[in-house]
């Protein structure tokens, strides 16, 4: 494609750089901001610019923040006994946006994938220990709300593993039948791990 | 959604008003953001910043242009006796790409459609006909590349009777069964139209 302006090509080979935007919808969506009004091409700059320079993880549980410590991790409100440690900062939303957990986190920043050649040290697994081996150290359970992949389920057995040496409660997010969900559609290690997972009915 | 961060929310919001992005995927392209290299995020929001203050419209053609008069409209190479009016700069893109044709261009910056409020007036249908009836025009024929819709054929069609004072060749793009097209699945209209616009075989 030959672009009638350099900006209009610079601007549309960025935008493509973005995962699953391709050329032609780059171009779409430069052609959008030229003919919407110029404050929003200039907050959506400055939104971009403001997130990569002032952004930071957590240092405690390396959480996607504003602050050195996140809010999470500052509130006197999360209970300290508790850990959920998950893979990215997308996974600790999607927690919070179910008000069911009243604990702290801990992201990982990934998951084991040799083929990916991301190893055990390039995540967070070292400092977790550090966190839970502290004379401060509060916590009595470390929930695992990792993926049900084949590499998270390594890297969950992996941190059980590590875990061992500690008097803590290790305990997995539960596996079984989505809500709403129809047995007859369901996959056969689902279906078996649900049955075996069975819990009592109150 | 709860965001843990307010300028991850920011990011999000604005990169949400961007046409067919919803906010899950504005989601991930600022939580890739985050994890990609900084210079990346800072080279889009610059290009971004960039093609809204600097990019202008050909004052001839009005073309997206990085100039006052764009390259198409400066190029001796081109004949300045056809002149091929289309709906906005992605047309322009689409037909010089087919490398067919040698003559100048017109970018209306629409269509004609009463249910949006676009009238004649809000598109560049008078610019064309002062840019015909100046002294030292040398235009010989217009092209009509204009979108065969119910919106487009108006425009078309407006266009055409504006154009008849002027001693100019009116034509319009050939419709007909696409290259590569099946008659079977072809509509009875374009059908219709292949065969009474049929051309002598050379």
């Amino acid at each position: 494609m030959e672009y009638s302006s350099k900006l209009l090509a610079d601007a549309v080979e960025q935008i493509a750089k973005l995962p699953g935007i391709g050329r032609k919808t780059a171009l779409r969506l430069a052609l959008h901001l030229v003919k919407e009004h110029p404050v929003q091409t200039m907050q959506l700059a400055e939104a971009l610019k403001k997130l990569r320079t002032e952004i930071r993880l957590c240092r405690v549980c390396f959480n996607i923040s504003d602050h050195e410590t996140c809010d999470l991790c500052r509130s006197p409100r999360r209970d300290p006994t508790q850990i959920c440690v998950v893979e990215d900062a997308r996974d600790v939303m999607a927690i919070e946006n179910t008000a069911q957990f009243q604990g702290l986190y801990h992201v990982l920043g990934g998951v084991i994938s040799p083929i990916n050649g991301i190893g055990p040290s390039e995540l967070k697994i070292e400092a977790l220990l550090q966190r839970i081996s502290t004379p401060e150290s509060e916590v009595k359970e470390v929930i695992l709300a990792i993926s049900p992949t084949m590499e998270g389920d390594t890297t969950a057995f992996f941190i059980h593993r590590k875990l061992a040496p500690f008097q803590i409660k290790v305990t997995t997010i539960a596996r079984g039948i989505p809500v709403g969900g129809d047995l007859e559609y369901a996959d056969e290690i689902t279906l078996g791990r649900s049955i075996t997972s069975r819990t009592l009915m109150s």
